[in-house]
């Protein structure tokens, strides 16, 4: 099974188009999990324990463990070591680099942590690329068109043709020979979002922006049809509640994400 | 003193362009500092002390030691705390992300490494890059052209008036207030170097590519005339010699290196 036929398999197995994602803070944590010896992971794994029968995929952004130096990192295996089987573990990393150095992350995301995909920046072009993809059943998602005001800046800069975005979406369909590729877009643009799914054919796209970032729900699960898509929600769903019941209230809002993404896409 | 004087002001001191790369690899090391209790740091140890005195700069790429998890980054940050006062340390982290994921880089970046500047992917646009460029002191490099084949993909893009990479150098230009800025071109597009001095002004240029990469020395340090730039070496400088001599074969060759640049730069 390729990365995007196991994508689709865990979508349909779990019933769910909802990615968690684990952006963790020491500070928006209840003071009990503050005070514990490991609280990074501490509250990763109640999280996980209240969430994983409701997420198709976990979204692990390495900046919030690597702002703890060597003690972050540990804390990241360890996440990683404990997420279940039945979901797509995802490092979200937004690497890139020439290609002896992108082999290194790559061993690092898929050697070290054991992720099954890794998110990366298409900038530095094809070669950059080329590790993440060596193994058919791991699968890089390519920066195309973030959930953020900065994407503006660069990404909707034009040739009259397409837009750099596109280009983008365009390029990475043809380095999917392995069917390992996807795409992020953010569910901030909705209309853009139906354009590049035409591009991107069936590959698999990660839409972060439906919880705090305030994307349109409804419009991205109807404009990313056509292909599998994972939705991903990280401070609307850890941090639902900051008292003792987090994780309960993470639960809670996960299963309600589940229940809206599945509604508007007429999976239920 | 903001970020460039730095680099301007250590130039000057050193009377040095080099920047010596440690894209530290253990088997790539001699049997002996491969058999040690923590390789990656003692390789790192004797090549800062053989080749301190002729660089201006080192730059620590990220990769190397994420490959190695935990333990990597235990590397990392005694690399960074051994690196002497008078060099500028860059930490290669080529990151990019969300304001409030980047604000956690910084942090790793700056905080837990105490790195002087670090290396920026511009693709998600300015609320990505700013949390980089709060402290005046602290530099970031903005990736505008990059040294490897898949430079071709996207940075060439063109709007008909000007390239992606064009447009990066022109925003990142705007995003200088605080004389903290920085531009990564590769040394094997020397004379596209020349158009992108010309946009930049005086910004500090960091170059890769003279090396093992195969890049133009002579010609990219006269294109790069008109502002502070360093010139990256790792691979030529660490893998001079693999045997128990590597020491002195690095400090022999970044030696000879600082001395063609300064040749080129009619600096001596």
């Amino acid at each position: 099974m390729n990365f995007a036929e196991r994508v689709n398999d865990l979508v349909e197995k779990k019933n769910s188009l909802l990615c968690v994602g684990l952006d963790t803070v020491v500070e928006k944590m209840p003071p009990s999990i503050q005070a514990s010896a490991d609280p990074l992971f501490n509250f990763n794994k109640k999280i996980i324990d209240a969430t994983a029968e409701y997420a198709a995929a976990f979204k692990v952004n390495l900046a919030f463990y690597e702002a703890y130096g060597a003690q972050g990192w540990q804390a990241l295996h360890k996440t990683f070591a404990y997420l279940p089987d039945d979901v797509i573990k995802i490092a979200d990393a937004k690497r890139g680099d020439i290609g002896n150095t992108a082999k290194k992350y790559a061993e690092a995301v898929f050697g070290q942590l054991d992720a099954d995909a890794v998110t990366i920046n298409p900038y530095m072009g094809f070669d950059s690329a080329e590790p993440f993809l060596q193994d058919e059943t791991k699968g890089a998602f390519f920066l195309c068109l973030t959930s953020n005001p900065g994407s503006m800046d660069f990404q909707h800069f034009s040739n009259g043709r397409e837009k750099l975005y596109e280009r983008v979406a365009a390029r990475v369909k043809e380095w999917n020979s392995r069917g390992n590729c996807g795409l992020v877009v953010g569910a901030t643009h909705p209309q853009e979002l139906a354009g590049i799914r035409k591009i991107a054919g069936d590959m698999p796209l990660l839409i972060p922006g439906i919880g705090a970032q305030g994307g349109d729900l409804e419009s991205s699960v109807k404009n990313a049809a056509g292909g599998a898509a994972l939705f991903n929600s990280s401070r609307g769903i850890i941090y639902a509640s900051n008292s003792d019941d987090f994780a309960l209230a993470a639960a809670d809002k996960a299963q309600r994400t589940r229940q809206q993404l599945n509604k508007a896409g007429k999976l239920n």
